[in-house]
């Protein structure tokens, strides 16, 4: 199977993604969109993705996957081993609402076309797009922090000792933090959780400044 | 099994969920919040919902669920039937990514908190606020409607003539829409699959009026 990723070296969904596929040992073809020029709202982006947005995962068959989060969960279905979501249920809801909460309350209020809208309709500057910015991570990040401080369920990783689902999510949103120089002081255990994802080379080859297109 | 479901009548995600818990056919006690006033942020709340948002789903053994796509992942798991997402991968792949459409590109720019930020942070005013909702729904409605209308795997509902994922989403952000008087005429496809939910019982009875703290 040939899959190839249509993505962004600095999109965080695209890092994600990266981030499964490796963890799974799926190699996958690299094909780089540059977001500032507006490239994924072509007509050829657009018929595999219609919100034209990355990451695309392109299969064989020329199916187009969207949308990170339900492309993970069909690599978890399709390729089960290693396992991406704990077996039992309680686990899967866990591991699935702390990656929710980064998917679904930080990264859509920051990502770039959230900050140009700021910009064009509020006039929002670079300080003030940070302060937004800045905002919503801290929000989530607190609420995140008290609940992988606070759980059993938190290992070496998010949910015991094996990478899954809501690390990539971390990993991910930790890199996107830098665009904003966010340091990770506050919130020690996501601290502790990420260094421990950024030593494995699943994490760090999936990582925004070792993609071909990083600048 | 005597379900608690924490929540708000408005609120868009609970919305999702009463349509999931009542497709699957399952009672639940219902606790109200009143958001305005900040409810959810009280230590009692916090202890079962670190975020302070709702809902929350208790359970009979004190568990209690976030993040509303997690628990519906949840119910999926342990109450198979009826399944709210189709058996193969690649149509569990589309449902998914139809339902983070809505999930992670439109609730999170338009819900309650992000409203008063943008009252707060640029001192936007009910027109600028209806102008950055209405500008989310419409760019993700018109990638909905595109992906909806051009496949043939829609059907009387999002994904053939069963209701699921998609569908609760769905519904939800119709009903969200109105708090800005969002038409649906720009997509036929969309409004067409919301006429057909509002006809079931399961879903009308999910709706924010019919709830017992609806004002």
């Amino acid at each position: 199977m040939t899959l190839k990723l249509h993505n962004f070296f600095r999109s965080s969904t695209s890092t994600r993604l990266r981030a499964a596929l490796n963890l799974k040992g799926l190699d996958y073809d690299y094909v780089a969109y540059v977001l500032r020029d507006g490239e994924p709202r072509t007509p050829a982006y657009l018929a595999r993705n219609p919100q034209g947005l990355v990451p695309t995962l392109e299969l064989d068959d020329g199916t187009n996957l969207t949308q990170s989060l339900a492309i993970i969960e069909w690599l978890e279905e399709t390729h089960p081993t290693p396992a991406l979501l704990p077996a039992d249920p309680s686990g899967r809801a866990r591991v699935r609402a702390l990656a929710y909460m980064i998917a679904c309350e930080i990264h859509p209020l920051n990502n770039l076309r959230v900050l140009f809208r700021l910009r064009d309709q509020f006039g929002a500057d670079e300080g003030a797009q940070k302060d937004w910015f800045t905002h919503w991570v801290s929000t989530t990040f607190d609420a995140l922090e008290d609940a992988l401080a606070n759980s059993p369920d938190t290992g070496t990783f998010c949910h015991g000792d094996t990478p899954g689902l809501a690390d990539v999510c971390l990993y991910a949103q930790v890199w996107n933090n830098r665009r904003f120089d966010i340091a990770l002081d506050p919130w020690p255990t996501i601290s502790r959780i990420f260094a421990a994802l950024d030593a494995l080379p699943e994490f760090r080859n999936a990582a925004p400044p070792n993609q071909p297109d990083a600048a």
